[in-house]
């Protein structure tokens, strides 16, 4: 019998933690940027941590993974060419892919290990890294965007961790004023917008941030996660030049790959504000 | 300043715990059917445990209350009578109670001492106490709902504990009969009923329990609780003789109390199924 532990993540900032239970850690490694540990669980599959705070875990990381990616993949008419920034456990990637619109998935995360250890201990996640229509860079997503051709791009979804370290640049007007002038007309900026009940400020900075790099129409969508500070998540989508209108409903209904949160039904609910956040984030 | 500590549950069933940062512990007593403990936080209010389970804390309760009440009370016509089984805090009662078309709420607690700890804890969740309209009855919830006369209630609300314990009989076929003879026609049924994602199996058997007993129209409600394991939870709402078409959504979107997590929207939101939940509990 293994000895069972627990890895709790005590999140100063809500005064909350979440915990697993682990049977084993089976990697602790600092990179260039880091520090990761994987752990295996009793009950989650595999745990991953960056630098003390919980990543991702093979059960429960589907519900972030595909709420970073259909809302928006069903609402742009025709996503063609998708950006993901950071996302280096490849999931977003992989929902991305599931596609058959697009046409170049290109990821830019900044630190190669989180992707080798994700091939090795997440492998379910990273079974589209070979389809021909996927490029890995190991490169800094800021520079990446800032670099882009204008009108180039059709999604750009940032999968980034905290806004504190390597990720504090991925939450300011400079760095989507960069996303948006990469966006084609009607292109769509998704980024994860942590906890709606912990993290309203944050949310409402972001946004303000969104709109000051001219970014018109936005949309925050809360989702359960229960590996994340509260259980709770968002992602917030911000739209160059059109509003949140176009959902392809059915095609999103008859969607042609396999889903286990998102559905069509799951899209518009999201779209639905608790009324806490709708009377916060009303102009 | 205080010494700060951590009141941590571990779910051991599902392999995951939940902490909140303390700053003292205000009470811990036994009483005849559990021990009750009361902890002040540093940043969710106070915290109240039933048997080493989080019970609620103030910060996150509304998103329990206000789904156990609204979406049943204004899905029936005209919610006249309700019963409340269980929620000794108090905060279900206060939300029926905001409801003006509820003539009378019985709230049935088996353990007093729950509820008077709230009134001193709690006390913004037991303001609507005192309405005359309100009966607090400290008793076998079991036995009051075997006891109703047959067509005499509109609605009625399991506000229990797990089913372990004192509540083990809440979740059976036997206690769901009870409550459909007391319920008169288009009445409805609402449970606590745990995770979307640890206790699936929970889930479909309390439903099957349902059905037995007679109940045709059935839905579960996923909703965020930071405070429960895995910060995901769900209602199950059952009709008697009739379906969820009737959806009161204007009175809803025009409703005449405040809220902070329901409205019309949310209320929409919460039918909609997560895909895994579908294909699971499809018959």
């Amino acid at each position: 019998m293994p000895q069972l532990s627990w890895f709790t993540e005590a999140h100063a900032a809500s005064g909350s933690s979440i915990g697993f239970r682990t049977e084993r850690q089976l990697q602790a490694e600092k990179t260039q940027f880091q520090n990761i540990e994987i752990y295996q669980t009793t009950d989650w599959g595999n745990l991953m941590v960056i630098d003390g705070c919980i990543m991702l875990t093979s059960r429960d990381n589907f519900l972030y993974h595909e709420m970073m990616s259909h809302p928006a993949l069903f609402t742009h008419a025709k996503p063609k060419r998708v950006v993901v920034i950071g996302g280096g456990d490849c999931g977003t990637l992989r929902e991305v892919l599931r596609h058959p619109e697009v046409e170049q998935a290109v990821q830019v995360e900044i630190d190669e290990r989180v992707t080798r250890l994700a091939e090795q201990y997440f492998p379910e996640l990273c079974e589209a890294n070979n389809d021909p229509r996927a490029q890995l860079l190991f490169d800094d997503g800021i520079k990446y965007m800032a670099d882009c051709a204008p009108d180039s791009v059709d999604v750009v979804i940032v999968d980034s961790t905290d806004p504190v370290g390597p990720a504090e640049g991925l939450f300011n007007a400079k760095f989507y004023a960069s996303c948006l002038r990469a966006l084609s007309p009607g292109g769509i900026l998704v980024q994860q917008s942590e906890s709606p009940i912990a993290h309203l400020e944050l949310i409402k900075s972001m946004r303000d941030a969104m709109r000051r790099a001219g970014f018109g129409e936005l949309r925050t969508l809360p989702f359960p996660q229960p590996c994340y500070p509260t259980g709770w998540w968002s992602c917030t989508m911000a739209r160059k030049g059109a509003d949140f209108s176009g959902f392809r409903e059915s095609d999103a209904a008859g969607k042609t790959f396999p889903t286990r949160y998102y559905n069509a039904g799951i899209h518009r609910a999201a779209l639905a504000e608790p009324e806490f956040m709708r009377t916060a984030l009303e102009k």
